[in-house]
């Protein structure tokens, strides 16, 4: 089994569901148009196929390895490397002015997603240079960015992201690390941090860290954090490296999954720093960093699940055990049924979360750039409404499709050198890292749902809604019917939390209901977009445009999802009603009775 | 963190929900009372407590070895077995005359809960024996009987299910292997058999195979398969071991988890082998052990939802993250609202599963022990309809409930160290061996609904109904109505199902439904039996007897269960009827468009 990039259906989301296409009229990204896209899909996806997979199980087997403050990656991972930054692939979407290619957000999105299949461990480090590359260009000096950014961009060093401490996870207000101003304007950085991915390697000469830390004067809690810049070697005015800089990892963690990405234990001991931004603003900074990554971490979620459904379709496809219930033959086994019932599943939730990731990438793309304020206000408040969804909803779909991709593999599924639990393992990570989903749901119905008064969430009902009117071109019966109750249950929900929010005394009501709303309005939101994308294959259709039986697909597609995940509905809305007294009388006695 | 046998569960669910007294009447279990049950229960927790669960991280980290046609298992495990044997546990519902203890085999699915809860990788051993024990019991002539089933019923020797073959997995009746007769009336068997669980080892003398092969006449398919036995040693007829049989363990496998139970492929060369039953009926003869052991993966799949839970739980009460919603202060995470909805929902399906699962045990008792033939016919049909349902729905809960559980430890869950992965590597093996979970609806679907005329089905429906009647002594509202809405679903799917199984041209359709099917039973079943023992609960409660927390726990379990779960139904609904035609318009060459 290899890998093959899926570059028509990219290139068919990021058009028709997630309209790229506005974004030739921005300006902003000169050398963009749709040719280029599918150049850029093509050129990516050969990468990963050709350079990316066939490391993707050394990987895993090796790990990484940490010897004497020094991280080995493994075989061939840091070759690999320097040819994707050979490539350019560092800096897709990256400003003009920092040597980067400066393509839409969406586009770069798309390209990742064949790189996180091909190889998860691997697409990690880029993707989190990509996160230090939006918070250099967003709060770094002119020095900064001449320093840091450039080489970045270039691939020539990587970034990594630095915050969680052993004390201080989901609660990042609790961090003690330190940060003391020197006299010639530097700082000595000092503590322990934990879950460092790619916090030290050997793919490049040098390593810029992005470290949250406490100033001496600095109030306590989450408003006394400032954002720094540390690099592995320190770096003279010229450019060139100098000393190791005082910080080291001191392990690389035995993690469940993505072997061959180092997570390290990092210890800084009065390492050399600068100050990011402005001081005690470094949550809020390290938050632009973070949305980006979240959304990423979302991608990851889609890239895993299509690496988990190409293994086992293929191998379904291979199999043949019993017989036909339409043909009567001897068939492999994606002839029976619940098999094909299976793989049809699984392509139905993996073209949904794509499409809700992709969507959300255009709308930061808009949201920066659109030429109308008020049109950069809406995209905006869509990014905000679907980042913590295109993050928790798509990593939970992959998760999901990466253990329905062992079952049907039966027990070959469960040896590990069929490489179908390898998928499962690693899907494992991303419901958790860059705020785990419960955070993310909680970041949907505390912030995004309420902060411009549920205008987000009404404008997208009423989007669903356009949609829902052009359906019975389509269809006729159920799968509208299950549309228009979709949106309906959206729409309560969202009423019921606004009301909700809107009553202090009714907090933990508002969080017993996060989960069950973040997963609602991702259901209603895969659906909605699934449908956009049939609606415009019947449009093809009837132009005499294009592959006839894939377009025929996208159309029984949108069936599928709407028979076997818009049916939750109504079970996601009683959850969202269960009230926090109910939870309040599961007590940790009756939990632990 | 260690495990502790959750006896007063077990004992509850037992007797509130399993109705396990009605055992006492039949006769067939003289020193059966329920003072007995929980002596038991407290003995087997107190043991898998004591010594299997410290094992279970050694288990994980050695697994087992093969090394020139000898199984070696992980330290302490060949000690820990003989331990287990002598405790009597190889045969807790063992006939008397084979020198068991004829206890009910509910009571011994709910102490073997805590043996696969501790570690699940050593309880297969025993679980395999008891399969073994089944089928001789049920088809042994009298000298098997004398010479291997008082041997496995005392454990000193251990049983092996040897069924799967390379090209035969869920379709055995494409099996190859031969068996050959000798002269002196027994057989030379030949071939290659791949996943055999404990097919060699250390723990104990000799090892006996349960194997299916073909007679050199039989006729092709699953009609010309017959069940033989073959030891590992040649046993003389005074019981004494003779010289090793010609049949080797090749390797062990390298598996996703369970990694200290070998999974052996085996080689037999000419091995020696008696007929077990009738010729040409081997595979009905396996169903007799294949039944027990569906019922018996079912609580396996309970037990690692149960072992998680309790990890999660007990991180949850010591991580301290953020302020409590309800009093503000500094707070574990099982203070905050979306822990405590994770916790609970864990805590309700696994409470849903393990009635499914104890109640299925106590129909099976009954189908064999009701002094009345209507009645034992009665318990048959309700053990053949839940059989299917145990094994799969509990699985699922296995899985679901071990990725929460990951889920709830945050990044540490990820980290191997922690061991919540491990239970979440482990878990992932229980849909897929026995039957996949895909088989198992079939079954259900194909068979078990249809095989009375729908009687079981319908019978099961009018027992929820009764409850139903009763639950406005403790709810008014919602839960009410949800479990009333999940009847009508599974009244609604039911008639749809026996419908489509009427008409063989609808035969796509029905086996499209099978899954959901399987799903929306399980579902309402397990809240039907959370809901019967809320209604227990609170009986006691108005007696002035039991623990008032506890009692009030289970009256709100429901509550999450209903709010959680229950919903589920519409969705289930929808799935069930989407249809064979859909599947058929996902081809091949959609799913790999």
């Amino acid at each position: 089994m290899t890998y093959r990039a899926p570059v028509r259906d990219l290139a068919f989301t990021l058009q028709a569901v997630a309209g790229i296409d506005r974004l030739a009229a921005t300006g902003a990204f000169p050398d963009y148009d749709a040719e280029l896209m599918g150049a850029v899909l093509e050129a990516a996806g050969q990468f990963s196929e050709e350079v990316l997979e066939p490391l993707n199980r050394v990987g895993d087997r090796h790990g990484a390895t940490c010897v004497d403050g020094n991280v080995a990656t493994a075989p061939g991972f840091a070759d690999a490397y320097r040819q994707f930054a050979a490539g350019g692939w560092t800096g897709l979407s990256a400003p003009a002015h920092a040597g980067g290619q400066q393509l839409p957000k969406a586009l770069e999105l798309a390209a990742y997603e064949t790189v996180h299949s091909a190889n998860m461990a691997f697409g990690l480090c880029p993707m989190l240079s990509l996160a230090a590359i939006e918070a250099l260009e967003a709060f770094g000096t002119k020095a900064q960015k001449a320093t840091y950014l450039t080489r970045l961009v270039s691939g020539e060093w990587t970034g990594a992201m630095v915050l969680t401490e052993p004390q201080a996870g989901s609660d990042l207000g609790a961090l003690t690390a330190t940060a003391t101003p020197n006299s010639d304007g530097s700082y000595s950085l000092t503590g322990q941090k934990i879950f460092i991915t790619w916090g030290d390697h050997d793919a490049t000469d040098n390593i810029v860290h992005m470290v949250l830390a406490r100033l001496p004067d600095a109030p306590p809690g989450p408003k006394g954090i400032s954002l720094f810049l540390a690099s592995k070697y320190l770096v003279s005015p010229d450019g060139s490296l100098g000393a190791r800089n005082a910080f080291r990892p001191v392990s690389v963690e035995h993690k469940l999954g993505i072997h061959g990405s180092p997570t390290c234990v990092m210890a800084y001991e009065g390492a050399t720093a600068e100050l990011v931004g402005r001081p005690n603003e470094g949550l809020s900074h390290m938050f632009v960093m973070m949305n980006a990554a979240r959304l990423a971490v979302g991608v990851e979620g889609v890239a895993i699940a299509e690496r988990a459904f190409q293994h086992a379709l293929a191998y379904a496809r291979e199999r043949v055990q019993g017989r036909s219930v339409w043909t009567g033959a001897a068939a492999p086994i994606v002839d029976h049924p619940d098999v094909r019932r299976t793989l049809s599943v699984m392509k139905a939730k993996i073209a949904a979360a794509r499409a809700i990731c992709l969507s959300t990438g255009v709308a930061a793309d808009l949201a920066r750039h659109a030429p109308d304020e008020t049109e950069r206000k809406f995209w905006k408040g869509r990014e905000d409404l679907f980042t913590p969804i295109a993050k928790a909803w798509s990593t939970d779909v992959g998760v999901e499709v990466a253990s329905m991709g062992v079952q049907v593999h039966g027990g070959m599924g469960f040896i590990e050198e069929t490489g179908a639990a390898q998928y499962y393992r690693d899907a494992r990570i991303a419901p958790i890292y860059e705020g785990t989903n419960g955070i993310q749901a909680m970041d949907l119905v505390g912030r995004k749902l309420s902060q411009d008064g549920g205008e987000a969430a009404r404008a997208l009902i009423a989007d669903m809604k356009v949609t829902l009117t052009e359906l019975p071109r389509l269809y006729v019966g159920k799968p509208v019917e299950r549309m228009a109750n979709a949106i309906e249950a959206v729409e309560d929900a969202t009423l019921w939390l606004l009301d909700a929010k809107a009553d202090p005394a009714r907090a933990a009501d508002v969080l017993a209901a996060a989960d069950a709303y973040l997963k609602l309005v991702g259901d209603v939101a895969g659906g909605w977009m699934l449908a956009r994308g049939a609606l415009w294959a019947r449009a093809e259709l009837d132009a005499g445009q294009g592959d006839p039986g894939w377009l025929e697909g996208k159309i029984a597609l949108y069936e599928v999802y709407a028979a076997n995940v818009l049916g939750h509905v109504s079970s996601r809305l009683a959850a969202v009603g269960q009230g926090g007294a109910l939870l309040e009388r599961m007590t940790v006695e009756v939990l632990a009775g």
